[in-house]
């Protein structure tokens, strides 16, 4: 089967943190996470990856969706690629896609294609290349008669050499046992005293078989990060080519600032997205929404022609025509249903809110099912737990929350039923009834005149 | 009468959205309302829009307010302005300007300064344009002594051609006669068989009439939009341009992202604005202001020296040295008069909130006459709705109203009157008194170690 | 002692604002600010700072830090250094350094690296100077074998001196006596009529002594401002600046739209700083933090590892592990413990919260010492004020506090004590007790229906 291996093994030192380097992040996920998007997005679900600075924060991220091997000494990239010797012998037949774990903008289509090239032409090792109009500081890509003859350093490279714009993104194709025959005869004769990957090509070459280059026509596959300011850059790259995506795709953007967009999120034709907007993981946004200022929105899912403002959002449902904001939090595992309005201040946490009910103001609903048409005063607030335990509060359709009532849960408000502002509600209401917790109003004439003669006195 | 028509029918396939190009928004308005508006403050108030792809949508958004024309087929700018003959002869006599309604930047003082110029050259057309340093896909001007022979587009220039850096912007004067009369003689007698309304000038240069040049000193003039891309380009245009106005007029930013300020508002010297705020609609902001960070003000009136601090603000007034926020929504019909507070996670609707009146925390006065010097405590609610009408309260001057106080709507709370922390008033509070409404309180000791052993017992 | 002049006179016409000059502010603080802690940090601590547009304003500012002298008449930068001359006779003996109250980004590298030259060149005047790509505007340095000879204006110079990349930033270093004798000499026989400080180094060069440059390795020491558009771009250099260096110092930005850090912030490694963040004062945020989107915070110390989304804090100190957001404000005076968990639209003033404490939702905690382990309910107050006088309530250790209740300061809740749901205490709650003020609760039956018979009797 064909599979890959991701060297992981970095440390990225001028990072200043005890972190591998692929682990550091773009849009919030892993470079790590990018690149085997990628593999998976390409159909490649067999994937080694290559450990070594820090192995146990590697292992804790996977968290065993894939295998990894330790590269315990840090002697090169082609000794990286030698403790998957194992992982490649199972794989005997196929061939193995050789990745960076920290060059995140590998696409799955440079991948495909550059397998499709690497198989016609016969190649026992294609190069995945791109053409740079600065290509100073990569290695250029010395082309042959018959495919590639070699890869020059920079710092090896004569002037005329260093015209070459062709350069190599560090990402390969090999005819598995190619490569692991290849491994065999690599020897660390050389400057740095490394095994280097990039060997095997001339010791293939010398066999007799054929090393090719595919150029990816993405040329953001050969940018990788070494410090903090690059990894901003590298950001940045990605934030914009996410939203020029979605401005193809009929998305409203008229200020990009502070907007950042995870890669796998959706978004609807006619849809609006205003500045300080994070949306993140599994989110999908309908048509004709508007979403922003300033909302966040992770992992959700929201319908159509919705208005947030304001918002933050986290693992829930909105469906359509609902209009949330300004300052609003739902949390997880809620679900608003169409036509609902929740307005400022109101905090939502794994509730159901029905259709067309209204939430205007100051309102915590937890752990509540709410049916349609409810009106909920301001101030209201579902009592869902008791020092020990959460309850469950369910509020019927058409019900009518009076200001700054307590719903002790659990309790059931029938449906139509009204509660009196200011009651604590500790027994379940009957449809249609009132429920009125209220104590003796008193009314202390001349209270002001008395407490200025007090204060006075003192 | 001078008289404009404005050409509004394209589509804007590329949009991805079923509307009329014209109503795609810049800084929130469309770009049909930039054009509309330039006409307008150039005194033109006789204006016939021809509407074409979803013509319904442009009646819908014009609400009456202009004529409109339908050009039912797509047959090129002059059959776009062969709709509105009519229109022409009621206006015999004048200049008619021709505009399109997707190039939003043309502005009054162009417009003026170019009918001048064509009154005082005798032209019977003359030609808006701008000089571009880059001018290439536009249509060049073909100066001749006495005006212009010829407007060449980009494909059928010379290589000595497109070295002319004045290009057409789209605009033109027109006698109104001559205008329509060559529009009698137009065909389609081209290789896009359509009726171009550059043809004109070659038919009225024929009869001997006299074509000239205007050249804008604004080179925006000639931004138009055919994708989202272009879109956004132009709303970044837009929103640089007004932030460079309003620093010319002693306005203070220190960071711009994320400011939207629309073209009508009007701000004071030495007013700060933060990151994050967008300011739209009739919007006027006074002198010495801190507005912002992530402050929303639509439609409304803001006096000296107040500051605003993440406060979203909706048709409504704030008068001098009032401080609001984090966190605050003040909706329509609001008014907050001098030297009131208003601290965070309030919301004032509809409401006057009198001088030097305190609304702290966490409070909802909505529909409500508030006197001055009054202090809200925390929590309190204006219950102004029961579910069948909405009713008003009314706290007069120097009243204290104690936290989680319910003002249950009709109600007045007289001068100077407490209200007990806790209570629900549902009748007036005379002048002076305080109103109490609470419960007996009880002490349960050893509940605490009770609740355990309970827990126990399960 | 060393000790310098700052001339801080200038206007600034074209700031429209009737200010002095250096009092405009680059990332909140006065540019005069920022050249005074330039000397400070130097260990320059005897300054004098020369005003004279607007004087008082300058004095209101420094509020007596340092000695000024008022420059009434606006004849020069050479008169400006006049008018400090008693001051520069009580440092007899010592080295004077003159600079520019609106050249913001001199910094204490330049200011001793110049004097160190200064002093082992054996000069009477040191000019601080920096090279620019792009000189144009500046005065050029004129290099002699034995230091320079002179400074030519854009406008004097010829076009071999206009090639010339070492320009003048405005910064001088004098020998003491030196500099009062020159003074002496100035003139005004010029084309402008002014006294011109730079004359100061011909007179003492035609004396025999010793001018010499010393260039900077941060050209920014040359910026200064005229108009807003200027401070606009001054702070964006400030703003990247400081952003750059915390990237260098390991802190993690993902998009730096709308982030403005102060220039003594402290930042420790591995934390996020996420955008819309505006860090300020003297504000040290700990390592492996989370900050933002969208925090203020002013003069506050946060440790590590604590997240804040959406967060106002001011004047206080967060511990470790803490876990505040979206929507909350933290008012001067507040101390949260490590551990603790404050949710939406909850403000703590003036507060101690104690480790591991959660405050939820919408609650106000003012004046209060509450314990570790203690849970607030929904909607709680702490009732501080009671429109005479502010006290304080307390919450020992693992309280429970009920939804919407309301503490009346001062009170004691002892610990592991209870409130119930919508109780106002009024007196101390013993520790493992429950306080529970309630009405009786009433249903009545059928009120919907008899409220909407009586809506259609009407």
């Amino acid at each position: 089967m064909d599979n890959a291996i991701i060297l992981a093994g970095g440390q990225g030192k001028r990072m200043k943190a005890d972190m591998p380097k692929p682990l550091f992040r773009i849009l919030g996920e892993p470079m790590l996470e990018w690149v085997i998007g990628a593999c998976e997005k390409a159909g490649i679900s067999d994937i080694c990856v290559v450990k070594g600075y820090k192995a146990e924060m590697i292992d804790e991220y996977l968290d065993g969706r894939y295998e990894t091997v330790l590269q315990a000494e840090r002697l090169g990239t082609g000794h990286a690629v030698m403790q998957a010797v194992s992982f490649l012998k199972k794989n005997s037949g196929s061939d193995t896609l050789v990745l960076c774990g920290d060059a995140p903008f590998i696409d799955s289509q440079t991948i495909n294609d550059a397998l499709a090239r690497h198989r016609a032409d016969g190649n026992s090792v294609t190069v995945i290349t791109a053409e740079l109009e600065e290509p100073a500081g990569y290695g250029r890509i010395i082309r042959s008669a018959n495919g590639i003859s070699s890869i020059v350093e920079e710092k090896d490279a004569t002037a005329e050499q260093k015209k070459i714009k062709e350069i190599n993104s560090g990402a390969y194709w090999f005819r598995t046992d190619d490569l692991i025959d290849s491994l065999n005869s690599l020897t660390t004769d050389n400057a740095q005293g490394e095994y280097y990957l990039t060997d095997t090509i001339y010791i293939l070459l010398g066999k007799g078989k054929k090393a090719g280059a595919f150029i990816s026509q993405n040329p953001d596959v050969v940018l990788g990060v070494n410090d903090r300011k690059g990894l901003l850059r590298l950001n940045k790259t990605a934030r914009e080519n996410i939203i020029e995506k979605h401005l193809e795709n009929g998305v409203e953007f008229t200020c990009t600032d502070g907007i950042t967009i995870g890669r796998d999120v959706i978004i609807g034709e006619g849809t609006q997205i205003l500045s300080g907007t994070v949306l993140s993981g599994k989110t999908v946004i309908g048509e004709g929404c508007v979403i922003g200022p300033d909302c966040i929105i992770e992992n959700s899912t929201v319908g159509n022609d919705t208005k947030l403002n304001y918002v933050q959002c986290y693992d829930s449902k909105i469906e359509n025509n609902v209009k949330i904001g300004p300052f609003v939090q739902i949390r997880p595992g809620s679900h608003i249903k169409s036509g609902a309005k929740i307005g400022d201040f109101v905090e939502i946490k794994n509730s159901v809110i029905g259709e067309e009910t209204a939430v205007a103001h100051l309102t915590y609903v937890g752990d509540s099912d709410v049916g349609g048409c409810v009106n909920f005063g301001c101030g209201v607030v579902t009592v869902n737990y008791d020092g020990e335990k959460k309850s469950r509060c369910t509020i019927e359709d058409n019900a009518f929350i009076g200001c700054n009532t307590n719903l002790i849960a659990p309790v059931t408000v029938g449906k139509g039923a009204y509660t009196a502002a200011g009651s604590t509600i500790t027994k379940d209401v009957p449809a249609d009834a009132l429920a009125i917790e209220r104590g003796d109003t008193r009314t202390v004439e001349g209270y002001a005149a008395r407490k200025l003669r007090n204060r006075k006195k003192k």
